[in-house]
């Protein structure tokens, strides 16, 4: 997105011709990978020609994006992925998508999401094997960019929404630290731990995310003179992944201190082997109570996973949530120790490969915890599984140092497509 | 609401009995008052009945309810206080709204609220003085509140919208921790302070709202044997209040010490000073960002007291924001530190006595500090002023200490109800 708006901006290329060029692959391609609940092609169209006519504007100028359906936009319906909402016409744009729309973007179309950002899939395959799941619930949003449909698109996450198909569709994922991104007319689910987030292919997208989002854009660190000090945090979860999700996890430690950077590993802190636990507490109670409507009024439409989760969070106690919270808030404690001694974690990103099957989007197991302790988190792609999928890796942060780990993220992505050249 | 939930359950009062006592009170002093945007009185009378008919339901069973009018509602229009939002129809009840609706309350109407919560006054005036404001921005709610048209209301606070009407209007205001309570459905201001709240006469009524919202209800301390220690915190505000401010709260924390409390006094720490600028900063910023849509598309129709701030918070770097968060959450420590040897801090809940006039709602300054440190705060009238008019004193406890601050609210509730009739 960031390259695009440049090129946009220098004037080798027209807001018209790079819409025609994203138009072009969708009608190549969204038969068969199913990235979009609704496209206005020709308002996206003649959006970009009226750009182009008024000459530049903000730093997204004619630039086309994409939407998840949980995200309300003015232009086109939000159904939440379900069926009762289908045709549900929100009165205002959700304020990442207005703040978008000032800056230029032009939104081409709404992307699939599982129902309510949970577990029931919507169409969406994986643009890199149709009979493989994309990951959810940003399930559009990242096929829509890995398949080169679209540069740009808005994800959430509340368990592992974002980076899980971020890596299972090979593109780099941002989830923002909890709380940077205004979420007025974004669907709720669990309030402590929804975040919005970006699916690109370039890190540099996701400063310009930011700022276009936050505003004036920090000072960005260079690790070319100061070594980035990495540590492989393996997880409680380590032993259950696949042998490619533990081999590239090694590979990329590998990678970075061949390129430089001071690497090592940390010892799993006790305190996160329960996160797994706390994250389905604290998920199961919030969202019983923001989506209460929904489970009352539409019970018959909603699927079973769902409503389990309502009913289970529902059973929770009050004392229950309350100890899940505390243990979370020491968990978070012991993380931010951890950053003293490193700049950034590294983790696995998903359980390896994306699954076959699009019945499911895989297990949300390696981004609970994180999600839970509201830290940024990058999912960065290295490389090929043994049945040629994408593998990635997750990039984690210290709270609210987004700026910094973008900036970590961006070395990092420079140095893994780097080694992958030289070893093809 | 407590109590007359629990007379309806005793057999003592039909729903319709209590519904038509509101109805009354609303029909002889509506006009006079303006509590309300919308009412729809057939349909509370109807649902009265219905609830007499269906035999007991849940805890709230035919308990009339007013909602603030930034809180959606499927039955009445959510306008925000705005012009062009009138007759604006969610299709959804926000959380608190639901779950109310299903223990069994039934709404009288929507309550007046502040254009989108901020300055600019809706009609109601003070019950105990029509020439006086009644506070904002839950105007509507603690006017109803006051003057018995309805036992309970929702309220919410991001500067001092639900204390100081609280305070003003004479009757108790609850605000939660940040976070306490689902806001899905509620609009949204500054989403790190915005909190919902309710306005009651009992303090009994917070808990069961409590209940309703949060699940099973905690084990609730008791000040008859162990002495609550309260202490009074002056605060960096204080010699800008009036005499009688400053008067009220030596009252208030002589008179705990004559029921038994331990009372003493906390300096106020150095960094509480610059609280309120750090307030209006997280404020500013945070607004413009979550009410971008309205500022956009309606500019000419808002008042110039929402565009100023929208427009100063644009031009609020995030630097300045991260710095202003970062203060914060040095002063959350320190403030934490304080509840080490005291229970409650008390301090002042308003300036004094509600201001003559209906063009504004009163100086937020009591509220700000405390609303930006996101902890538990409860405003509770004792005695009245010079001019006849009620003043209140504000209790601010430990955050997520909720229950065993509104346990020590109730009784230095019972202990000043006690001291005033003795002395009367």
């Amino acid at each position: 997105m960031a390259e695009l708006a440049h090129r946009i901006r220098a004037g080798q290329l027209t807001a018209e011709e790079a819409m025609h060029s994203c138009l072009q692959r969708i009608a190549l391609r969204e038969n068969e990978v199913g990235a979009f609940v609704s496209i206005d092609e020709a308002a996206a169209l003649q959006a970009a020609r009226t750009a182009d006519s008024a000459g530049l504007g903000g730093p997204l100028h004619g630039v086309p994006i994409g939407v998840k359906d949980i995200i309300d936009t003015r232009q086109f319906a939000t159904a939440w992925g379900t069926s009762f909402y289908q045709g549900h016409q929100p009165g205002r744009n959700a304020s990442c998508v207005e703040l978008f729309l000032q800056a230029g973007a032009i939104i081409v179309g709404k992307t699939v999401t599982t129902e309510f950002a949970y577990f029931k899939p919507g169409k969406t395959a994986n643009p890199h094997n149709l009979a493989h799941t994309p990951g959810g619930s940003s399930s559009g949003s990242a096929a829509a960019v890995a398949d080169c449909m679209l540069p740009f698109a808005f994800g959430s996450q509340t368990a592992a929404s974002l980076i899980r198909p971020a890596a299972y569709c090979g593109i780099p994922g941002y989830k923002a630290s909890h709380g940077s991104f205004d979420l007025q007319g974004v669907m709720g689910l669990a309030p402590s731990m929804d975040t919005l987030g970006f699916l690109a292919r370039d890190i540099e997208d996701f400063e310009l995310a930011r700022t276009v989002l936050c505003g004036s854009k920090p000072a960005i660190a260079d690790f070319d003179d100061t070594p980035l000090r990495v540590s492989l945090l393996r997880g409680a979860h380590w032993s259950e992944g696949s042998l490619e999700m533990r081999d590239v996890c090694q590979r990329a430690l590998a990678a970075l201190a061949e390129a430089g950077a001071q690497t090592g590993e940390l010892a799993c802190p006790e305190v996160f082997k329960v996160l797994t636990e706390c994250q389905k507490t604290v998920m199961a109670y919030e969202v019983a109570r923001a989506r209460i409507f929904e489970y009352s009024h539409y019970r018959e439409q909603i699927s079973s996973a769902f409503v389990d989760l309502v009913e289970s969070g529902l059973q929770i106690t009050r004392a229950a949530y309350e100890d899940a919270c505390s243990t979370r808030d020491r968990a978070m404690r012991v993380l931010q120790s951890l950053f003293v001694d490193t700049d950034i974690i590294l983790a696995p990103a998903a359980s390896g490969e994306a699954p076959a099957g699009l019945d499911a989007t895989g297990d949300p197991l390696y981004s609970r915890s994180w999600n839970l302790l509201q830290v940024p988190c990058i999912s960065i792609p290295f490389g090929h599984g043994p049945q040629g999928l994408p593998l990635s890796v997750q990039m984690v942060g210290p709270m609210n140092a987004d700026d910094s780990l973008l900036a970590a993220a961006k070395w990092v992505h420079s140095q893994f497509k780097r080694q992958l050249e030289a070893g093809a």
